[in-house]
């Protein structure tokens, strides 16, 4: 519609620009890591958004079979790239490939992450580098997959029935689904990319059982990718999201593997059947957390793009408030619709904190572990930062994943009517992120192993062990307890320091309850297990409490270190993050008596407040998260604000107007051209009634 | 896997059966209102299920087009029925199609629901004889849809900017869309079903514009589907949900209609162009309560679907916590499972029970506004009612869909990976629910609407108006708010009449403070429209404290008309549902001092013991829902409880294991066969140096 006035967008944004309190480039460079990680970050985008092999843009008009072929040639991308770049440079094309397309994310990470991950961790230098020949780093002669769910088993690994009997006469190991449940089952590229796998099962030998073991099997003919005699596999089909990853399920009958295929580097078993068992089955853990580093990163990238459509449209939509003549009030600018979304953006840049700051623990860890030696006296000291990592981490993957849940969801109802359509992109992102909340450990199941380490910290304080790092908070528990805000006015109220210690009080207090519970139970001749289980609420609620305060503590951290100029904007966003937490959770604060009645209301209005000063810098701030149209892929979310133009072309794009569907003469034109028998009723001659 | 150990499933749920206390037919009747009803509902649900047209099975697996084509086909069967069937029966069979198939019911709706909806409400009884002889109530020549919203407009339906400009010389109205930001958008039907449309249009006569009126326009040819000359329809393509339905978009250019063809029921234009407005405006609001009493009814329907699921999935998956030689812990004897389910549960009963109740206030209120004779003594009454019905249903529906959608991804959530399979139904369930917080008054402008109407309330009952119906704990304000429980105990707590006290006094202390909050406006000099856009978050929070206690006191009704024996049960369930309420709410209980800490944490523990007590009956409560495996059409909802083997065989049914993916040549093998460029690099000859 050419001839017609052009529709609102592009002034407001330009408007909203000319508001901006902080450079956008600075705090880009700040949010990066530097300006030098910001170019390499534009270099990747660039490269993604000019290969046609990367397009999106019409993902939401194709079939599921479409999709995975889309997704497998953006794998061969992918592996091109990994013979070619540094593990780092990887590692941040495999972010941003996240937040463009989290399908291929994970297809592509199903063999790096899972399948190559399992090989490192759990294969001796010798199987590494023949697993390494036949493919393994480059993909040209194999793929492989990561098979450890059964239909019947996820969280209890322990508990799988997938059986690895070893048959010495022969130097092999026979891989066996022995029931319905033991079928493999959710197993990512088993359907339709790999031909091998990893195979989790139980290691039989002798009729003794040594547990859980990794296994490489392979599955298919590579030249004709036909599945091996004795393998079925099959395509578990539809899902909720990430349709670009084909998950599969596979059962094998009496399958037989060399002895050599199963991972060594821990548990070795030799020619004779004899087992050898690793001295410290901890060290093989280090493993696992890396997903969950991954997804409280992939937490705050996710949450960057939900925001920054929203918050954009927000800044165009105008609706209701007009004045004769007057336009309408932008939505942004209702106390409301700030209220819904500005909290959300200060809680984006915690979580972004909070996923550097984790990152970097965990490749400190990693280092320290790697570079161990036989007899090291670093070994206890590694160990402890191992079980820190490992509690922290695990509250911290579900409050993330559950907050950017939240976050999308929240972005998509702010954005109206319209965020219920495909082209939004929230819908779709909403539907994608979603199992983050439940694979490599449910939230729930994650939250109370955090409550489990938490309730562990809190009963080694009180035994006089110093505790560290998230925790030291539970050292002079008995003094900080007792603390009570002394903030005479909503101005003595609103200081940093102030949420500082009521997170500190409040987060001892629930974490205290949690650890007297179970210390009742103990009491009440409870075994530990049974105890843990009757406190299930109090740690799953210490959990949440002290992962809440942990962002804070890291944000704040991150704004003591950030440039003067930056520091006035990342202030405001801290405290409003703070604040909102406590105003969404005053329970525990008012009932630990930090806060009075009176200063609650005063904490309120002072959310408020924030929510608008934040707003005044809504769109520099969404800028500064540096996602490219093309990353956003969303007309809602465009940076020049022509969104009404881009969405009508979108749509016209897609489905050609007046189109006549194609089942008109089958179900439309027999409705509307019917004979109405009803109006032929035959009237019997009724002889009794007359 | 014929050959194998059956997996569980079946014998777990006889035994938890054999544990009913209560008896599961009573229940179901009195949840329908009788055996005569129940006997009805399951008439109704046979029918669909054994008509080939209503299957659902396989709707996972079909493309856009493929669902679109088979709901139109049960489009046609319902036109058959609202021609044989009184308007009670359709209703309940509405009820349950939506909860069959929510993208049909929606199809079936534009029309039954919103074209029709206002042919009845808003044509003149001549004009409405014309369109019901074109077709409009049995199909046969027409299918209506309601082009209301537009692109740039969906909440602000004054500021709709499509035209009605009267041409006297023809008598005739010219339809015409102005701006890009006119076209009518979101209008579910118009893509591939409607032939005509209520157009929702600004009535421009002799220059002044009177406002947003309807009028009736044809957009197809009825013969051949095409687009009538100056009407332009395209397909608005793929959403969140509801894929049966077509929402398209409509534009006009100078279309031409006769003056006729504007529903002249209220406000009337005659020949000269003169207008004449009907004296009581508020009168023609009461069709746009209708949409949300459904979603309030429909709510509690659909949670009772996820819940049967999820509950009964819970009752047979075991995982964690075997001794050696017994079976895995049910997760249903989680105490944390119990937390997420139980609650939700006893919500299910509390929104059922409200629904019955909103339903039947509201079929009064439109007998006696239907019945109203001009001059009628009970217009004041009637109004009154209507003032109630408006603000209750706004907080209502907000507050019932936004629970579901939460009831719906925490069920999805319990069910753990397999709850990201398509399969299992929930995730398809939450895409199609979720549409309900938007439309018909987007969740936050409808609980700020009923945060107003509560503030409007109380300034009455201050002012000595006595209030009745839900908001009657506004009368005797003062006495009310100083009250504080008195209880010793937790069996002193633990009182149904506990509860309804503690909501009526934190109710009325929340509305208070909208209320204060919105008089120091005025006071500061504020409008009053700015005023209560300054008290926005304490409306929204008033309308959400005063609904879950509506919700409450609702439920502690029905529970007071029960049979005996079903008492003890929904006492237990009422209980529950009011602790959780204020344990997920502790933050207001505490602030105004209602409860002290201690009590708080005996209303915890109180929360815990429900749980577990309802968790006993969980599986005898699924069933008394009646909602037949079709009905649920998901495996893990199977009443049999064989779940493993029935999710196998779908899956199994839908893709034949050992498939190659027709991409294999194309994308997958020249990847796994491709010459390593990297090992063949020429390596130059430098000369410099050597």
């Amino acid at each position: 519609m050419t001839s017609l006035a052009k529709p609102p967008g592009p002034a407001e944004l330009t408007q909203e620009r000319a508001k901006a309190s902080f450079a956008v480039r600075n705090m880009t460079h700040y949010l990066d890591g530097g300006p030098k990680q910001t170019a390499v970050r534009e270099r990747i985008m660039l490269q993604l958004e000019r290969d046609p092999v990367w397009q999106v843009a019409d993902h939401h008009d194709l079939t599921l079979q479409e999709i995975r072929e889309r997704s497998m040639a953006k794998v061969r991308r992918a592996a091109h790239h990994v013979g070619n770049e540094s593990m780092g440079l990887f590692k941040l094309r495999m972010e941003l490939i996240s937040v463009l397309d989290p399908g291929t994310w994970t297809r592509i990470g199903v063999h790096y992450g899972l399948f190559f991950g399992a090989l490192r961790g759990g294969a001796t230098p010798e199987q590494f580098s023949y697993w390494a020949q036949k493919g393994a780093v480059t993909l040209n002669g194999m793929v492989g997959c990561f098979a450890m769910t059964e239909i019947g088993h996820g969280s209890n690994v322990a508990g799988l029935e997938t059986t690895a009997t070893y048959d010495q006469a022969s130097d092999e190991f026979v891989i066996h689904t022995p029931t319905l449940t033991a079928t493999k089952w959710w197993i990512g590229g088993a359907a339709q990319t790999a031909t091998h796998s990893v195979v989790f099962a139980q290691m039989i030998i002798n009729g003794k059982n040594y547990g859980v073991k990794n296994f490489i099997v392979q599955l298919r003919d590579t030249t004709t990718f036909e599945n091996l005699p004795g393998i079925v596999i099959g395509d578990i089909g539809a899902k909720m999201g990430r349709h670009g990853t084909d998950n599969g399920y596979i059962q094998f009958t009496h399958v037989r593997i060399p002895r050599s295929h199963m991972l060594m580097k821990h548990t070795k078993v030799n020619r004779r059947g004899e087992v050898k068992e690793p001295p410290l089955q901890q060290l093989t853990y280090g493993a696992l957390i890396s997903g969950r580093v991954a997804m409280v990163v992939d937490s705050g990238a996710i949450a960057k793009k939900a925001l920054t459509i929203a918050i954009r449209y927000a800044a165009i939509r105008r609706q209701f408030g007009a004045k004769d003549g007057e336009p309408e009030t932008k939505i942004l600018d209702y106390a409301i619709h700030q209220y819904r979304l500005m909290p959300l953006l200060a809680q984006a840049f915690a979580m972004h904190f909070t996923g550097i700051e984790v990152n970097r623990m965990y490749e400190e860890m990693m280092d320290s572990m790697e570079t161990l030696q036989p007899g090291d006296k670093r070994l206890g000291e590694v160990l402890e930062k191992l079980k820190e990592m490992h509690g922290t981490s695990a509250g911290l993957k579900a409050f993330s994943t559950w907050s950017t849940l939240n976050i999308i969801d929240q972005c998509r109802q702010a954005c109206g009517g319209h965020g219920y359509s495909a082209y939004t992109g929230l819908a779709s992102l909403y539907a994608d992120f979603a199992v983050h909340c439940t694979w490599e450990g449910d939230n729930t199941i994650l939250s109370l192993q955090g409550g489990r380490y938490l309730v562990g910290c809190y009963r080694e304080a009180k035994a006089g062990k110093k505790q560290a790092g998230g925790v030291a908070y539970l050292n002079n528990l008995e003094s900080l307890v007792s603390k009570q805000c002394s903030a005479k006015s909503i101005s003595e109220i609103s200081r940093l320091e102030v949420i500082e210690e009521a997170f500190w009080l409040v987060s001892a207090r629930v974490v205290k309850k949690a650890g007297e519970d179970f210390e009742n139970g103990i009491k009440k001749g409870l075994k530990e297990d049974e105890s843990y289980e009757a406190c299930s609420q109090s740690r799953l609620f210490a959990t949440k409490i002290h992962s809440v305060g942990y962002l804070f503590h890291r944000f704040k951290g991150a704004l003591e270190r950030a440039p003067a100029d930056l520091k006035p904007i990342l202030e405001k966003l801290c405290m409003l993050y703070g604040f909102y937490a406590i105003a969404e959770n005053t329970g525990p604060f008012l009932q630990y008596g930090y806060f009075t009645s009176e200063q609650i209301d005063w904490i309120r209005e002072s959310v408020n407040a924030l929510c608008l000063a934040v707003r005044e810098n809504a769109i520099p701030l969404t800028d500064s998260f540096n996602l490219s149209d093309f990353m956003l892929n969303s007309p809602f979310g465009r940076a020049d604000g022509d969104i009404y133009t881009a969405y009508f072309a979108a749509v016209q794009k897609a489905h050609k107007p007046g189109a006549i569907p194609t089942y008109f003469n089958k179900e439309i034109s027999p409705l509307l051209h019917r004979k109405m028998e009803v109006e032929e009723v035959l009237e019997l001659d009724e002889e009794d009634e007359e």
